[in-house]
């Protein structure tokens, strides 16, 4: 290797953008095909996302829930793992460009999932944050137990209302963990940690533009996971979009405004830019339209998988952006690309869904498989061992099992630090 | 309470600035005493030192060595904690003031510790950075991966050199520690991730200016730890300044020019601001000169411990600016106080030197007991041993203890995770 440009494999080179459950899933499922694979991601780590709310509410550390990428495929001896930013496609060249290096690939999969949407209010991100990557979320940690320290030794009565306001917009699964976890932080875990404040007077708002909490779930679900939150404190405001967001807090549609220190936010999904680098077509949050076999239209070696591709299911809706979603279609291009090299047809891309979980609070959830819907306990239990259980690595599992075992039995959270930014 | 000054409480208030080993056990020392205890810190965390650069090196997360202070003192009821950053101290009317606040007390126990120190190039900070914060670690165990990254990327074979040669400044303790963390690091931890770079083949230079390592051992042990260094991979430099340093590297002061994308800085600590709001007498570190009770000349109600106090040891050399020094002091203050209040006599601080412990690697260390000197495998043993014993908190105990049986056992680091300063 040398210049600028990598010298074209002997053996097909697969390049896969993005180690999250689609592209890592894609990696493994071609680890006995005769081909080298390239996963390029700008961090370092797999992540499993479905507990992030988590390392954002102080119940486990980053460490707990995200992994190495090359660790992962370190035995894997056909993968290379490369830490860089993708910049673009050229399609035609079928190469992947970085700031530094073009990538050559026969087959791309592209498997860069979504960022959250402000509807056109991107200056918003800074004053409510969303719940991403790693980065956010230790962010997310930093304001909500500032919040409470502030509010400890504030000695204007006013601004401790403001500081002990806590306000989640959006109420999809993220939103509903969130606000859950804070209202449980704030009434249990840390509640004989202050003298100056009650933590328990805590007010946690859940505000949602649409009629219910969680529109994936069916209406008995959704009202059941609303009366489960206000069991826990939160208060669930339906209908309620935000339109102003500044330093003082949030107005909502009706007019009405709440003052707050610590906005977070949950509203929505925009897909990565893979739809301007293919330009390619795309919905309107910016998922890329795919064939059956989560092909690009016209470019059968380029897949888009995950929360970036717009895949119809069986019943003629979108696939949801879930984790077991994106790693069925991962295993499914792994699956596709070896039949093609073996010149053996696959047929079209199935969703299997196997259930949808979403958690509240320390045993409160919801889960509906179609034949049977469950929600309170029965369901956490099923939604702690799922997790558990899909949680990637052995040693990971044990170290997550004794916090979780640990926090349910003492009321603790083990990972309240509020972390610099910059060395200081 | 209400403006911006706290009322004076009925029984008499120990303020206690800083929640590092000296302020910690002077506030849990005073837990029974009839007294009103606050302690301020500009962090929300008290944290166990001695591991920090654990974290640095990616084998413990920041969870596992800190916890919250207020965690700590929570059901201590006479006890207040407040995240705040001291500005000054006005010894005449007694009273600590924060950007603000005013904070009255009858007793006053600075414990603020010491940064590292950077002989008036203090430029050199951002591009060698020092360990005493969770976040200095954080950004340290970031620098060290991403070295490692942007190797694998590379192209260019001088690049790659000088991305894969790490320098460490500094032979004591945290030098030797994190030079042996980062050998052990790329030897053996990653030694299987990577495709086209050899990660076994990383350079790791320990710089020390003084004749030789561990000036605060016996010489016997300063020469087995440089030589179990050397079996580690280190190269160790004595008598050997740094003089210059850049993005490229660093320049020795016999003007040999060693390029790196990483230098560490561990060559001396400066004692916090302390001796500047008291207008008090230091020595050239800024260690504020104590008395035999390790009060502040002329002021007896105020107390200075741990790396912030000049205290002499009873051979006349200066107690060390270690944990169990700083312990002992927190301790002492918190008797004599209580011993003050009840009009008994307290005779002056003695340091009990329990002996003296530095780890250099997996199963490398050296202790010195006076009466016995061990080094290699039975150091390493103990040294685990009164790490862990000593580590505040029974469940971090157990999660590092795990920690270390897995690392031990399958040469793996837990926590290689290079993690955003902001989420992007």
């Amino acid at each position: 290797m040398s210049g600028g440009r990598v010298a074209p494999a002997r053996r097909p080179r697969v390049v896969i953008i993005g180690a999250g459950f689609g592209g890592i899933n894609a990696a493994i499922g071609l680890k006995n095909a005769d081909v080298d694979v390239t996963v390029i991601d700008r961090r370092n780590y797999h992540m499993f996302q479905p507990l992030l709310y988590q390392v954002a509410t102080a119940g486990l550390s980053p460490a707990q829930i995200a992994m190495p990428i090359r660790h992962i495929l370190r035995s894997q001896k056909n993968a290379t793992v490369l830490m860089d930013k993708v910049e673009d496609v050229d399609k035609e060249a079928r190469i992947v460009i970085t700031a530094t290096r073009r990538i050559p690939y026969n087959h791309l999969v592209i498997a860069t999932g979504a960022r959250h949407a402000y509807f056109g209010r991107d200056d918003w991100e800074d004053l409510a944050p969303g719940l991403k990557t790693v980065g956010d979320a230790t962010e997310i940690r930093a304001r909500i137990l500032t919040a409470f320290e502030k509010a400890e030794v504030s000695e204007d009565p006013a601004a401790r209302v403001r500081l002990l306001t806590f306000i989640v917009v959006g109420g999809g699964p993220t939103g509903v963990e969130l606000a859950g976890a804070i209202a449980e932080l704030a009434r249990q875990a840390i509640v004989r940690d202050f003298r100056h404040i009650d933590s328990s007077t805590a007010r946690v708002v859940l505000a949602e533009a649409g009629p219910r909490l969680l529109p994936a779930f069916p209406e008995s679900l959704s009202a059941s996971a609303k009366k489960q939150l206000e069991k826990l404190g939160v208060e669930v405001r339906l209908g309620h979009a935000v339109t102003q967001c500044d330093e003082n807090g949030v107005v909502l549609a009706d007019g009405h405004a709440i003052a707050s220190g610590c906005v977070l936010w949950a509203a929505g999904v925009q897909a990565s830019r893979a739809a301007k680098w293919l330009k390619a077509e795309a919905d309107r949050a910016g998922r890329v339209i795919v064939c059956e076999d989560l092909s690009l239209p016209d470019n059968p070696e380029i897949f888009i998988i995950g929360d970036t591709a717009l895949v119809k299911g069986e019943d003629g809706k979108p696939v949801p952006g879930v984790a077991p979603a994106a790693k069925q279609m991962g295993k499914y291009v792994a699956r596709l690309i070896k039949a093609r090299l073996a010149g053996k047809p696959v047929g079209p891309f199935r969703y299997a869904n196997y259930g949808n979980l979403a958690t509240i609070g320390r045993k409160a959830a919801v889960a509906d498989f179609g034949w049977i819907r469950l929600s309170g306990f029965i369901a956490w239990l099923l939604w702690s061992f799922a997790h558990l259980w899909f949680l990637v690595g052995f040693r990971n599992r044990i170290v997550v099992f004794l916090d979780w075992a640990w926090a349910y039995t003492t009321f603790d959270r083990g990972a309240r630090l509020i972390t610099e930014r910059r060395s200081t």
